[in-house]
């Protein structure tokens, strides 16, 4: 029989017990936070249609799809995001409450340039609001993501706004047809690895009228006043519904915004802010880490009004946002916030005993009680056992031994402190409960 | 812009959200169980190189791989169970402290035929530990998954064990090729689908002696004893080594569970189990639910000794064994434990003020002090929201409009009794709490 390599695929990662650990209990720190704010968790397949993901990323998203002929014959996908699935189930049955709060953890597959220092499997922890145009419902959005960021243990949360309406807006009063928006918007959303410059050039080819190529030209200059620009903004965007409402919309998620910050949290209006994806309609944002900008979004998201109808025929307004906890995890291991134990057991019960019926006795008891016990599953040298719990950071050892057993006693080892007792088997449980309260 | 209809791919799933909370809930209750007995998590990716899932699974598993070649031109597939992905990583990272004690829970996929009812796409949370050969191992994971499913409610579990090995050493007894013996366990392993007579005729074209055949034949009559089973047997199995190491392993795995049969649980030996994966090599075990048999088997597994030499070209004993949530939560349904709630939220905040900044106040209090609050996020007339807050299974509102706020108070409405009380906004919280523990 060939023997077969073991590896595993480029940007795909295996989590072993440390790793994967902190990463159990992350996501069981941010369910708690989405469940705390009211959203519900809804669960959709790996695979979808392809047709239903296609037409909605971009061409520089789409061409990321993991798509394949299944053995049906079937055009399928593995998912690229939990947004456009979100869509695609509010379409489909018909009958869910609105308004609709739902939340997702799940992965998404995206056969990105590995040389990015991208992933091409990743978690996503989504959010969304469907059913509501209210600013509300966009405030609640980026403020369950703030908050889930926090319970991690995150500070100096950099939350930043922008309106695609406003945008679009503008360079619909610029008088630029709407596929060349797109372009422009696009071009806008690379300005932070492509250069201020390339922008104006491309703002300057698509020929705006000057007053607005002012206005794009302030852009680039972020420390100017948000609501200066706001002013200055104003005569241009009245001249188009969709930015006078995107420019309403977003004035009003700031001051709502602003009336929340508490703590070290900045929230502020980013002119730059555009976002690649093809289906936002509104609102914008991304939450970025103060200190530690380089790992850049977090979190990110915004209002896709349009998205459902692309299914029914008829919109829906609906905004959400996704916090992508591996750029997270890689920014609080950064921040020296590691150092999770390679194993949840509480104790280790040795195995120096041949009546493996009294270790397990004995270790279901434990756990009846709630401790995390891990039983050495062979015999051993005791020194070999200990070693073991070290190296997993178990903080106690139990040892039952033919004499303890014998004499009715177990006894209970502090590996932090190396200290060791010998209690009577009845009073053992209350005695590894002292020691890991201690 | 064409309509895309929505539509989910055949044997795969939505969950909204009451079924959605309700697994969530279980895997939830199982991690706890999971890492109480001491295991840890690990994660491996849902898309492994094709070569190295196949030939493990038997011919006919690997027909019902998903495998594709993706952007790079790479044979590709998604995992198939989480069992060869741990026999990878264990290959694959040498440095992994052994005993090695892993839980995963995660999705699988296998292009069955659905109009056998299977799914596509299901989840498994499986429990295995490597490098130990003793029995505690194997007692162990049995033990684990038995008292996961208990931790979900359920009782009148049936636990059965047998051994590849001895039935393996049976057949060698008969002199067998190893080729013909894995055909003839596979042909046992479809006794419930195809009958005993089939297998029988099975077992009497492969021309076995005489007396392995009586004892073959023994196999579908499930009431004779399996103390007089052994002993009829013994005899013959001595023949072979592997024989002889199967039976002794069993008998000492049935003591050990005996020992530990307490409560509900019925642990036996079946004597027909065979288990149809290619990889086993000694103990192989189901659980099914005594009263709803129907449901086929909730959780199986068993030892494969050999799966990560395929690897690495050096044996290390390995048991392990998977939790299926889909069938469990499918024969917990029919026994009536449904009903879980459409939202994990325990109170409605009802929009009745256009300050919104005073709402989202409000709201984040309730979450800070640790209730589940939804925010309904538009203006609606009250009955509305409330009617709302009834279909989700919300059981409080606060109702917070312009004449509450000028008074400095909140009304909290119980919408079980639908008694309501206005209590001053200091003293809101509280009152929640006593009307959510009341």
């Amino acid at each position: 029989m060939n023997r077969i390599t073991p590896r595993t695929l480029k940007g795909f990662r295996d989590f072993l017990p440390a790793q994967a650990l902190r990463r159990a209990r992350m996501l069981a720190r941010i369910r708690t936070v989405f469940e705390q704010a009211g959203f519900t968790p809804f669960e959709t397949p790996a695979l979808e249609y392809a047709d239903v993901l296609t037409g909605k990323y971009g061409d520089e998203g789409e061409k990321l799809l993991y798509r394949f002929r299944d053995q049906g014959g079937r055009d399928v996908a593995l998912r690229y995001d939990l947004t456009v699935p979100l869509a695609r189930v509010v379409a489909q049955y018909g009958e869910l409450p609105l308004p609709c709060k739902r939340y997702q953890m799940a992965q998404v597959w995206r056969a990105e340039n590995t040389q990015k220092g991208r992933f091409r499997e990743f978690t996503q922890c989504d959010v969304d609001i469907v059913g509501s145009a209210d600013v509300l419902a966009d405030a609640e959005v980026i403020l369950c993501l703030e908050r889930a960021l926090r319970a991690l243990g995150l500070t100096n949360l950099v939350v930043k706004i922008n309106s695609r309406k406003l945008l679009d807006g503008l360079l619909e009063a610029a008088g630029a047809p709407a596929d060349e928006r797109v372009q422009l918007l696009r071009a806008l959303d690379k300005i932070e690895k492509v250069g201020a410059a390339d922008v104006q050039a491309a703002l300057q080819s698509a020929k705006l009228t000057t007053d607005v190529g002012r206005l794009f030209a302030l852009l680039g200059e972020g420390e100017a006043d948000w609501e200066q620009w706001a002013a200055q903004t104003t005569p241009v965007v009245r001249k188009t519904e969709r930015g006078a409402a995107g420019l309403a919309e977003l004035s009003a998620l700031a001051a709502l915004l602003d009336a929340r910050a508490t703590g070290t949290t900045v929230f502020m209006v980013d002119r730059l802010l555009a976002r690649g994806l093809d289906y936002y309609t509104g609102t914008l944002f991304e939450i970025t880490l103060g200190d530690q900008s380089s790992f850049g979004s977090v979190a990110g998201g915004g209002r896709y009004d349009t998205l459902i109808g692309r299914f029914t025929g008829k919109d829906l307004p609906a905004v959400g946002g996704s916090l992508g906890i591996d750029r997270t995890l890689a920014a609080m291991e950064d921040a020296g916030n590691g150092g999770e134990r390679a194993s949840a057991a509480q104790l280790l019960l040795t195995m120096l005993l041949d009546d493996r019926a009294e270790l397990l006795a004995l270790a279901d008891e434990m756990r009846d009680a709630g401790i995390s016990v891990d039983l050495y599953p062979e015999p051993a040298k005791l020194d070999k056992q200990l070693k073991y719990a070290d190296k997993l950071g178990i903080p106690a050892a139990a040892i039952l031994g033919p004499q303890e057993q014998q004499a009715g006693m177990v006894t209970l080892k502090d590996l932090r402190t190396r200290k060791q007792q010998t209690v009577p088997r009845a009073a053992f449980i209350p005695a590894v409960q002292r020691l890991l309260q201690g």
